[in-house]
């Protein structure tokens, strides 16, 4: 586990999951469904497998994902959110509401079906509060 | 300015802020109303000169911040975010949520007054939604 740099509540938040590829690991469980090592392997930003495997346990040694056997083939895992990572739901949300109202939007016509379904749920959700998405979305 | 990676827009945001050191400027300028180089580089996670000046860079670019005369000095100049920085505010005090429900609250108490004040704001104000929060904590 890496050493905290100070008392500040974002700082060692972003000691936990705060880079991109940790981001981006997220994304893949919440968004697109991901849920294994060659999932996650597979998406279109081309993370690296040390980086992959090295992130995963982070994440996992932190209690943001647990992994768990994968009921297909004894050599494969399944990586889910656990509550702790479904508590990072509302600020992935805010991410993608940013990236809406701020980003080059022609782009999302690209996404996947899933994502762009996902997406959807939460940008019609958001006037609720997006503080109950996270049963919609998981 | 760094390449996007895909068309997605979490990894297009994550480009542009998505990193720690980026983040915690964004955290000094929002929750301690740090303003100039000087003011980031005192912070207590002890960011390195270039590290400094490149994220500032990066973050100038991408309009973020906007990098103004300081008043009272030739020599430095003020930094202060767009309102496009503003709109990452509401992602900052959903990080900060997260931390204030999941992490070991002890530490909080040695952080700075102004950051307690700031925070507290925001917790009182979670409930109005926090996209409101913008003008008060600006």
């Amino acid at each position: 586990m890496r050493k905290k740099r100070s008392e500040c509540p974002f700082s060692r938040s972003l000691d936990i999951w705060g880079d991109k590829w940790s981001l981006l690991i997220i994304r893949d469980i919440i968004f697109l469904e991901k849920n294994t090592y060659g999932d996650f392997l597979k998406s279109p930003e081309g993370i690296s497998t040390n980086i992959l495997a090295n992130r995963l346990q982070q994440l996992e040694e932190h209690g943001i994902i647990e992994k768990m056997e994968h009921p297909d083939s004894k050599t494969k895992f399944l990586y889910k959110l656990t509550p702790k990572g479904i508590g990072l739901i509302p600020m992935m949300a805010d991410m993608y509401l940013w990236a809406d109202s701020y980003l080059d939007k022609d782009e999302q016509e690209q996404l996947p079906d899933i994502m762009k379904r996902k997406l959807e749920v939460l940008k019609e959700n958001r006037a609720q509060g997006i503080k109950n998405l996270a049963d919609k979305l998981s």
